[in-house]
């Protein structure tokens, strides 16, 4: 392979990113929206006779560090999670995540049936559907957090929840995402869901088992050597290793490996350092890679009127999926109509992981890479309406 | 590809290099034998029958990753290298260094001539015979600054002039290198020396150009930003950018570019901040990836009882060429005896470069991976020896 012809590809990758993110985080737009735009920048490429700089190997070459990329996203939001906050959670917070789950995800199955086949379609076509709403299930509440925070709302009832929720909708939406991949099956046949929830378990058996050895060995390693390299290489391998085996030996994805690893280091004294020194790697090459690839890749000429009117659709299933499945579980649970409202608004946010699912399906044939667009949408037009009206909301009150 | 079988070796080879790595640096070994090792250690894997972890796939993503590490290697090298050092270096370090560069290079010719067809040999063996010397030139200084450091004499007449040496030394040994693999050329057939001259010149002269551009560029950058992202991104990116135009424009080994890129920013006042980030990134994955990637793909069924003796003919090249190279310049500058053997045995310890050369040869067709294990006990060697005798010879004078 004469690899280097990736090197170019990376370096316009690298610098466009940069300076793109850069220009999206100025107009209060979360950094991916950069990098995704990015990567259709540098695909544009695709439309000069005759070039020699995004070839069938550089391609293959980008692909390879972008499927690393999204390991890497993956260990980093498990480690991000704060698992001890999730034992302080009441039951408010839980019917909440589990209405802002179910709700968005139905919504999303119901939008992909009526435009792929509806409910009559086969097996696999309608778990194919499942996919499109399970992509609609994980909320990034960074952009709620950041509004909460300028509003000195962090504390509050709101604030506390749409936190609390957030961290299980992760998990949960890992979990299902695993799921349906593995319901889908590598062989073209499609596994029974006994045979899943299964291999599920067992994996998350494991995981545990070898999450606790991993996790007690590296707080010896980190007695005895605080703050050293070791933590984050350590850190690193042990992920890589779990991404390996989930997806080699269960059959289950190897980005909720990747997840289940940081999430059973993040518990050690010494995890922000490993997040820190793992997310440098990240930052400097393989978020962006990931990211910019997407952008890439996704077939703009497979956009036709049906598949707008599927992506509005989906898009408007998303914002109205997590804004009445969570503020109506609030209502349940006794909140204001005020504070409901708040709280659903609080989980509509989307962006990286909501990329990330969607890819994973578009890697296993189970959706349309026409869709990402739509998914860029749904993260821009959340990232405005989220901070817009909580903002509103909030002095309105003041008023 | 089923990429996430990579994840395996990787995950094992970060594991293990840190491990290894530790140990060596605990008996003052260079870390890079640590890594080798780890290499071979993990090797061994493809002894068990039906083995599936170090398949054709994983290790084509091994050696991936390895590329993209000796790339940053040699740009952090190009970083760390003080070119405003240079213009101060006078004339003795001048004449020693091309001495240093020369006598071993022309001993490892020799050498090699006498164990692969002699001089009369074919235009393109005796090109390989060269690259043998070419591997022989480049000094690692670290061994002896420590040393130089611990015994207090850093700023001595012998420090300062090994210090000089050892940075033109690499400066040489890569243009040496660009030249030697540029003649042999990339499609089987050997270039002209005009040619090779020609082309080596004008990427000389398109670096400078678009060296001064980025320069220029990253400076305003370091301006409005300081201590930002943007500048390690931004560096990394010139640094690819320069590696694939080297290589696929000028027929320059990639590694050159890379070099070329890091010397280029190596004046900016941010460049310690640049190389720090670029650090991380490589000790977490990259270099050690590189360095086992070496020993892995070390082929030591070749090592028979005339490849033995070559080798051992080799490493005693290595050694005796750079003391009596630099200790006889020295005495032709009218250093005492003394002082010239103690910058000759200063300039004999080897390091990352000389196995980044050997690979480079390696990958060329143009030497035997079988060398590898000689470089390696060169490396050890020289490790040894170097601090003893310094330290020896400055007991002596105490006394």
């Amino acid at each position: 392979m004469e690899y280097y012809s990736v090197l170019l590809p990376l370096a316009l990758i690298m610098a466009t990113s940069k300076v793109l993110s850069k220009a999206a985080s100025k107009i209060n737009m979360p950094q991916v929206v950069g990098m995704l735009l990015a990567g259709v920048v540098i695909g544009l490429i695709n439309y000069i006779p005759n070039q020699q700089i995004l070839t069938e190997t550089s391609m293959e070459g980008v692909g390879f560090i972008a499927k690393l990329g999204v390991i890497m996203i993956m260990f980093s939001a498990g480690l991000e999670t704060d698992i001890k906050q999730i034992k302080s959670i009441g039951a408010p917070a839980m019917v909440i995540t589990a209405a802002g789950v179910i709700v968005p995800m139905g919504l999303g199955f119901v939008v992909a049936c009526l435009f792929n086949g509806g409910f009559s379609a086969g097996k696999e076509i309608l778990l194919n559907n499942l996919f499109y709403g399970v992509i609609l299930t994980a909320t990034s509440v960074s952009v709620s957090v950041a509004t909460l925070k300028e509003l000195g709302k962090l504390s509050s009832k709101v604030g506390t929840t749409v936190i609390a929720a957030a961290i299980i909708d992760d998990i949960i939406g890992v979990i299902v995402l695993s799921f349906v991949i593995a319901m889908k099956g590598t062989d073209g046949q499609s596994q029974s869901p006994l045979r899943v929830t299964l291999m599920t378990a067992l994996f998350f058996v494991a995981a545990g088992l070898f999450g606790t050895c991993a996790k007690q060995l590296m707080q010896v390693v980190e007695k005895r050597y605080p703050h050293h390299r070791l933590l984050p290489i350590f850190g690193l391998a042990t992920c890589f290793f779990f991404a390996y085996a989930s997806e080699k030996w269960f059959g289950v994805a190897d980005i909720t490996g990747a997840f289940a690893a940081g999430l059973f280091l993040s518990r050690n004294p010494e995890s922000g350092y490993i997040d820190r020194r793992t997310d440098i790697m990240s930052y400097m090459i393989f978020t962006p890679v990931f990211f910019a690839n997407i952008g890439m890749t996704v077939k703009f000429n497979s956009i036709n009127p049906a598949m707008i009117l599927f992506g509005l659709c989906f898009i408007l299933a998303g914002l109205a999926g997590k804004v009445f499945g969570c503020a109506g579980a609030s209502l349940l649970c006794k909140y204001s109509p005020k504070d409901s409202l708040r709280v659903g608004v609080g989980m509509m946010a989307r962006a990286e992981v909501a990329l990330v699912c969607a890819q994973k399906g578009v890697e296993n044939g189970m959706i349309n890479s026409a869709i990402m667009p739509f998914i860029l949408m749904l993260i821009i037009a959340s990232s405005f309406i989220t901070p817009m009206i909580l903002k509103k909301s909030y002095k309105k009150q003041a008023e």
